[in-house]
């Protein structure tokens, strides 16, 4: 290894300490514990929903980036995304009685663990994506294998879905496609038919680097405009969206929130640890909703969206020059949406990612292998033994070519041996 | 109800306002977010254990309290207790392999709900406080009994225990009361033997009003002195502490710790959503590291232990005053200590907890009946329905006996009726 070389980091995906907004939540802080009033309520259990001035601006956030109406009492506040998806599972499934979790996949491989300590091992499930969205008719199938499989019936619990879904439909995370409106619509039909409830992390939704394409409706917006079924008499619907404040102010604040219909929002702000120790993330919370309320959102992400999109071109204008020339393939989106962290790299035939990373990690470039996006414990699901995936977020934007010369040396190496 | 009188509030078991150290911890604050390195640390996803100075100044906190060593691989970070306890079921319980929750009652009942999300929802049981201690007799022969019970044999799963016991063991909420050593010792070679985790809610250790009773170790501690069992080959054994900053530092700051053996406390940082979404209290962890670092904390405690121990003797002798005349009894520790957020009061035959509350409520005071803490789901449990609990750490010092004086009204008049 070439001890000169500097570290290139590709594998984090978080935003580089440049695009924190330091200085604008410093001044927050002060606005709130400057206020004995305001001061208080941060620093005491608050609201298990969440203080309702937070509720209030992601409502105002989500209205004017999606154009729908949101409602106050259709989101709660989480400590972010990881402990939203903690929450769902606390509240509305159970391995006794939940059959199984669907992840499209290449899949966010850190929530196969969440689903697995929540009893799930073994019981992951794949779902491809294709390239024009997802296997929705593999997904069918599969749903009605395992209920026509299930010997004992387990005796309802009107509080648990019989199955999940899981899927960042929107510059997923690895592969920076977004499941197209028709399959989205298909998708939460599905869901209503099984009795499954679809977890969507919405978190990269903000983070378009798209020109003129417009944002997609979230799952959680197409299931509410259908009318309930009968058998949903709790109206808690089949959706809900996992949305984040980590990657808008930065991960260390731990906010985010839960939207769903009324009915599973209250669920979902009711669940045992929020109403014992509040809202789980009071402190963070009240110093977002001081951000967001101050306008200091909307400053930050006038300089903070254009910053990913430059990063983002970067990247993607280094793997032309680059990588292309050795037949590696950016996957693309079927509607030429860009925007999230990530690019995901298909490699020419005969080539391993992770003996490409492997040979990148000699170069000081840190990148994740395809394989790591597999599903855990699903050994039929696909592999992804030919893919990369690269973070964007992390790494300085001077080293983003860079990073992909390094990359581009690994695999030419590779491919002379 | 007459509308002159100010309402008095003796549910609320938090801080009052008055007792948060506002503008100490705004010092930290600025301490943090005014330094570039600190503030990216704070604000990106940190350690999944939680960020290495807390844990340090954690370890000096129990050392320097409990007199005991402890280390730095023995303590992780939470978003406060109620995530803590939710953490561990995630990680260390499974319905289908975990057979019941074993409740010291009365119990803390809010802890109730955050087991029936886990999936125990109709397997909690009461296991009866005593005068000396805890029913531990009713507690094996139960234990038996459910393991002999057990048709399905289902495979053992090395990540999860068989049963769970959770309790306060010191200044319990609600009681006030505190877990003898013997019985400390005799309930942890209890979880030995049955394959059993001891989860202990120790977050009022610190409130001590006692005087020169001396501090109980907890049952960690115990656990930790014994030699491990052939059978514990993950050495994982059979205790878990929580702690939290919720009495210390303020309840919106969510932020505690776990604290178990070094391979049980590895298992627990490595929780699904603690390496999806780093520490679960990322930013407030840097802000109470911070806290503690500077000695913002031992200067708070010392005006905080004084103060609560004042309100506490306010309340008590209110009650001797007002309450005893009228047949109403403290429930005392059996050793003489003091210490935590909360009297529990006997009401005299024929007095019903919840006609009492219902009375108060009608005289501007809310106060919780002891059926509140009876445990969810045991039907076969203690009702505590003749129990009063009453929290002194919310209302004014000045409010104390005169809600007490309205307690003893209301009871006074249910007399005469």
């Amino acid at each position: 290894m070439d001890k000169k070389k500097e570290e290139i980091n590709f594998v984090w995906g978080k935003p580089a300490p440049s695009l924190l907004p330091v200085k604008r939540l410093s001044l927050a802080v002060q606005t709130v514990l400057s206020s004995t009033e305001a001061a208080t309520d941060a620093l005491e259990y608050g609201d298990p929903a969440g203080p309702v001035q937070l509720r209030q601006e992601v409502v105002s956030l989500l209205a004017r980036f999606y154009r729908t109406p949101n409602e106050v009492d259709e989101v709660c506040i989480t400590a972010g995304a990881s402990q939203g998806l903690v929450t769902v599972l606390q509240v509305l499934a159970d391995p006794r009685y939940t059959r199984r979790v669907w992840m499209v996949a290449p899949c966010f491989y850190l929530a196969c663990r969440i689903f697995e300590d929540a009893g799930f091992r073994g019981r992951l499930r794949a779902v491809p994506e294709t390239d024009d969205g997802i296997d929705l008719a593999y997904l069918e199938q599969s749903m009605k294998e395992v209920d026509a499989e299930a010997v004992e019936e387990v005796e309802r619990d009107g509080r648990r879905y019989r199955h999940l879904i899981y899927l960042v439909p929107t510059f997923s995370n690895p592969s920076g496609r977004s499941v197209p409106l028709a399959h989205r619509h298909r998708l939460v039909e599905l869901a209503r038919r099984f009795d499954a409830l679809v977890v969507s992390d919405d978190i990269y939704d903000f983070i378009d680097s798209s020109e003129q394409v417009g944002c997609l409706p979230r799952l959680v917006d197409i299931d509410r405009a259908l009318p309930l079924l009968p058998s949903d008499a709790a109206a808690h619907r089949h959706t809900v969206s996992n949305g984040s404040f980590s990657k808008l102010v930065g991960p260390g604040v731990r906010t985010g929130w839960l939207s769903a219909s009324p009915a599973l929002t209250r669920r979902l702000s009711q669940a045992g640890a929020s109403i014992a120790g509040g809202c789980p993330s009071q402190l963070g919370a009240a110093l977002v909703a001081q951000f967001l309320a101050s306008g200091a959102l909307t400053t930050h992400m006038a300089d903070l969206l254009p910053a990913y999109a430059r990063r983002r071109r970067l990247m993607v204008d280094a793997v032309a020059e680059l990588l292309a020339p050795l037949g590696v393939t950016l996957v693309e989106d079927a509607e030429g949406r860009e925007g999230g962290y990530f690019v995901w790299l298909r490699l020419p035939a005969g080539l391993d990612g992770a003996v490409v990373a492997a040979g990148c990690a000699e170069e000081a470039l840190a990148i994740l292998p395809g394989a790591a996006f597999a599903v855990a414990g699903d050994a039929g699901g696909p592999s992804y033994s030919a893919y990369l995936r690269l973070a964007y977020s992390w790494a300085d934007e001077e080293a983003l070519a860079e990073g992909i010369a390094r990359l581009a040396g690994v695999v030419g190496r590779l491919q002379a041996q």
